[in-house]
């Protein structure tokens, strides 16, 4: 896995590398690129392209493009969530102002397409190699202006909140698969098997954040129980919210929903009533369960080096979890 | 002209019709849409489509994506400037906030791609008509980058200002009629011919706005001089600060960069200065120049009824002038 690492940085590197000049507009991401991250995107676009032609090389600018799509979405989220670190530093709208993380966002799109362009011409269709990215990008901005809408809904339930994670999430991971599946020229049922592997372990990895954050302590550059105190309806916190519902334990959840979120200080509480509830053993179930489905869906494609890394990216990213 | 204005409003509203939830991200772009507007990008595709194959019909899709790709430009570049109306009406990070507007932005560039997806198979090669747009994205954006350094930069030249222009305004129209013509399946010699016609009207265009900023009065839903009052560098500004250096009228001049604009009650005393100065003349010389250069171009393109109404839209552009 590491020698597909090393292509996917070099690949950024180079992709960047033309992008100098106006510096107020380009300086910022090679910032946010440097910055790191997990490359799982890139990594499944390469995987699935050898997965249909045995040779990832022919998909490392389409690679490159998810993973400038995802970035875009981080720099736009950060600036609506007022988030202030990332990865341990400051976020490009703090570091710079709103107006450059804007401007960023939007010209990653367009470096992007243009990386996409590259690759798409090793494609018999080329056309849906770019339908496969424009839907990733809609498809996206629905699940934010979800996610946005339930900061403030004390109404979401876990199926508005598995909607809105297939959007924001799963369907960018479907993206990166189908994207490199297209490329090389894989059947239509090869591609569905890969997507439908990929829109699992979107929900499952989703939830799986959703679990670190409150459980995976400072490890990840974060704090502990950020959610919580953000407001963030997520899987967990609506199925605690539905479990507690007329018992006595339910103030510090109904004040959580109708103050949209909580000072740092009670966040030990809530976890506490996570396990009392069994919430926090439900959401690794629900993960395994995906998990499982995920792989499942592998067996439609032919067996190989690349599946088999696939399946092993897998269980790597489960791993994070608990 | 009438009909394509009928198939381009026709086109906008049949394309947002499929874009309905969730509302917060897709009822901006409706009321924007329906906000109006010249639509003059939509049309240079379709008559540039026409030039080559004589079937304007080919790029309604087209021509939507790209006016598409404008009204994205606007939506940002409002909030950036925090711009408050928008033709007489209120701009959507006014309407709704900043959060919606940047998502709502970031999702027309998607349904941008996807009606541009739509008529790309026409073209034998249909991923010059993604290069083209996605060259007009990644300008815009670099051209919005300098404008927005230029509001606080006190040494701003003439060709600074023509270069950010040319990035902002006038690459846009060439992409406009860059996807009209690759979809008609132009020659090389025809699309570039087109290109440079684009491109001198769209310096022009620009030129024209900011003179009619100034002297057009109330009439296109703005107060007069607001350009003036903002701070804004353009090649009226630039071209007086170089015409009174050293003069004894110089003080307004050098205020207005030294505090990145003035108070609207200087606006007379500035408009005076430029008339002194013969600064609107040259302008409108320099307007008349490009004009006439973008016309010299469709020589290259068959003469046909498409070309003609592209030289007419050219005329009709430039009246708004003075």
């Amino acid at each position: 896995m590491e020698s597909y690492k090393t292509i996917i940085e070099e690949g950024l590197r180079s992709a960047l590398s033309t992008y100098l000049h106006p510096g107020q507009l380009y300086d910022p991401i090679r910032y946010l690129i440097e910055g790191g991250g997990k490359r799982i995107r890139p990594l499944l676009t390469l995987l699935a392209c050898e997965t249909a032609c045995a040779e990832a090389g022919r998909a490392v600018n389409a690679a490159i493009a998810v993973e400038m799509l995802h970035a875009f979405t981080l720099v736009h989220d950060d600036i609506m969530d007022n988030s202030e670190i990332r990865r341990g530093r400051l976020t490009v709208h703090k570091k710079w102002n709103a107006n450059a993380a804007i401007l960023t966002g939007d010209v990653m799109i367009g470096i992007a397409l243009r990386l996409l362009g590259k690759d798409a011409h090793h494609c018999v269709q080329p056309l849906k190699v770019f339908d496969a990215f424009t839907n990733g990008l809609i498809r996206v901005c629905e699940g934010q202006a979800l996610d946005m809408w339930h900061l403030n809904s004390p109404h979401v339930t876990s199926d508005d909140y598995l909607a809105m994670i297939d959007l924001k999430t799963a369907k960018l991971l479907e993206t990166a698969v189908e994207v490199g599946a297209c490329i090389g020229n894989a059947s239509d049922q090869h591609i569905t098997a890969l997507k439908e592997f990929a829109h699992d372990i979107g929900l499952a990895f989703q939830l799986n954040d959703d679990l670190l954050d409150l459980t995976g302590g400072e490890q990840f550059g974060k704090t502990a129980g950020g959610d919580i105190v953000q407001g963030k309806r997520t899987w967990l916190m609506i199925t605690l919210r539905d479990s507690v519902r007329g018992e006595q334990d339910s103030s510090v959840v109904s004040e959580f929903f109708e103050n949209n979120g909580l000072h740092r200080s009670r966040i030990p509480e809530v976890r506490s009533l996570m396990e009392t509830y069994g919430i926090l053993d439900r959401a690794r179930a629900l993960i395994e369960s995906l998990t499982l489905t995920a792989q499942s869906h592998l067996s439609a494609v032919p067996d190989c080096d690349a599946r088999k890394n696939l399946e092993r990216l897998t269980l790597q990213l489960m791993e994070r979890q608990h």
